[in-house]
């Protein structure tokens, strides 16, 4: 990382303080968490993680800025991955920017050890647990992500590239009730923050691993989103109506799905293994009376249902395997098919066409 | 265009004559065109569009070693776009190959002009209403083109780039009803027809302006598409799951609004013009009392109706601007809006929410 931190001579403490034009995105970032994202935010704790980035420095900024006017509790995380000699320093330069900002911050060190490929998931983990516990021992409501509009497009290409049904493939939610995870600025670009940033005068890191091109995620960032920006300057325009219809859609099969319920019961024994966890089935007829695009979503409903009951995180359904689900539906209800077929999912999870049910499980190598 | 036609000394004429690879190839997409399409060809006529490239002449051989075994009355149309020297050349290439295959073969040559930029679209729209026009002449049942892929996959981002919706991310129809279009090859990659040309001996044209890197198609073509493929090398899979997830969930909403019917009568008057068109209506209550998703489908279905009702080609319906009109209804239901608001669609259409409707119209442009 390189610092570019020259601290301004005054900090924006309130909305008031900030040039009209930035505390206009702060408002708008506001009504996004209220409207779009349907939380209220007024007397509630944060957790905010802070890589000391463009994107999390303007989180840190705007949320500062109307503190006051929505009594927020605030509180800053921060992870030293350790995997440069100039961390510990970024590491101090967050901590000083929250001391001028006098919100408190927690830091903690970690050391991801060896095995260059595994690094950025490793990393990933590390930092996602940290901010679970902190946020938790903090007894705040939700952790603050300051993903950006520029990742969300990145997203979705990685879903896209992945195997992603819809409404997945619109690219990460705005709030995970689940992780109690929060992310205002899914639908800036990161060209505003940037500019926010430089007007205010504040500095910011650079992530260097963010500019390597070892890994997909980077050559997504790095090679693919430019070039579809280049291709149509509304690109990223694009990719946030996306994910609106996404979401969109995500609440209407929800709302759908809702008065669905599968048989939650204990998993029986298989293959001489004695099993503690949890299965999920709903009748064979269920399933094969319904249109296909239903089916696709009541198979999905169940893998997330099955998660959930196993206290597991949900498991990726590409759509490919849904589709192999209702194949299997399909040629056990006109005879074709009469053994038993199983489809695993990636993650631990596989679903098993056998008599009138389909079973959704652990897979042994998951549940033993 | 290069030819690369050696004619080999035996061509397949039947599924027997061809290598069981390659016979159980067609037998695949004639699979796809019964089960996915829904389509019986038995006893139909067919009017292949050969552009003399790779796909045309692996679909041209397909269809004519299952033409006995279906009873098919098969044709060819190929345009002579005159913008190459060699292209009358190529015609001859292509209609030589018909004859050692006992097919009739349709050739017209057109005078694109000049304007460098609109050319691709001159050419597209000289194509189809050639192939239209001998279609309807020859009494032929449905015009098949060569389509693969690789081509749904470049459609596909053609689509984000635009900010489709979905299922219109999904990509272009295999069968289109309403033009009698049908796309045999849609999930067959590229490299498959190319390896079957090679092993069969037969030659085929390769487009020089497919090369040029000047329209954004060829550059989605030539470059990312590619750099995706290398990303994963399961992406065209993944491309035509896709296709086949948006496809059932267009059958879905097509379910679901088919007992909607919205108000089509004659358009008012509007600024002092009189006006012959046909225009489309729905109650706002209708509207608002459904969920988004299933509004935003309303919409786009009374615009489909709206140019059917005209005649005029279906308008491309951006989802950005099907949540504008969303917008406005809310905006009306909730009294912030009192005044008429208007949305324009590309291509002549608009959407105008005034009084207690929502009226869908030619816009004055257009309507003119």
């Amino acid at each position: 990382m390189q610092s570019e931190f020259n601290p301004p001579a005054v900090l924006p403490l309130t909305l008031q303080e900030m040039p009209p034009k930035w505390a206009h995105l702060t408002l708008e970032v506001l009504n996004f968490i209220n409207n779009q994202l349907g939380l209220n935010l007024q007397n509630r704790g944060l957790l905010l993680g802070v890589s000391g980035g463009v994107d999390s420095v303007s989180m840190l900024l705007m949320f500062k800025a109307v503190q006051q006017k929505l009594n927020l509790k605030l509180e800053v995380a921060h992870l030293d991955h350790g995997l440069r000699p100039s961390s510990r320093q970024e590491a101090e330069w967050v901590a000083a920017l929250c001391c001028r900002l006098g919100l408190p911050c927690h830091l903690r060190r970690v050391d991801l050890g060896s095995g260059e490929r595994a690094l950025e998931e490793k990393g990933r983990q590390a930092r996602y647990a940290f901010f679970r516990e902190t946020r938790e021992q903090s007894g705040l409501d939700y952790l603050a992500l300051a993903h950006n509009l520029n990742d969300l497009a990145e997203d979705q290409l990685m879903r896209l590239l992945r195997g992603c049904g819809w409404p997945e493939l619109g690219g990460m939610p705005g709030f995970d009730p689940r992780r109690g995870l929060l992310r205002p600025l899914l639908l800036q670009p990161r060209r505003k923050l940037e500019q926010m940033l430089a007007e205010l005068g504040v500095g910011h890191m650079e992530d260097e691993s963010n500019q390597s091109d070892k890994y997909t995620r980077n050559r997504v960032r790095r090679q693919i989103v430019p070039l579809l920006e280049q291709e149509n300057q509304g690109y990223l325009k694009h990719a946030e109506t996306l994910w609106k219809l996404a979401w969109a859609d995500q609440a209407y099969w929800d709302g759908y799905l809702l008065s669905f319920k599968p048989d939650i019961r204990k998993a029986a024994e298989s293959c001489g293994q004695s099993s503690h966890h949890v299965e999920v089935a709903i009748a064979l007829d269920a399933a094969a009376a319904r249109s296909e695009a239903v089916s696709l979503r009541l198979y999905r409903q169940c893998l997330l249902c099955l998660a959930e009951a196993n206290g597991v995180a949900p498991f990726f359904t590409p759509a490919v395997q849904l589709f192999e689900i209702n194949r299997a539906v399909k040629r056990r209800k006109t005879g074709q098919g009469s053994g038993v077929m199983c489809i695993q999912f990636p993650g631990g999870a596989e679903a098993v066409v056998a008599g009138r049910e389909i079973i959704f499980r652990l897979n042994q190598k998951a549940s033993s």
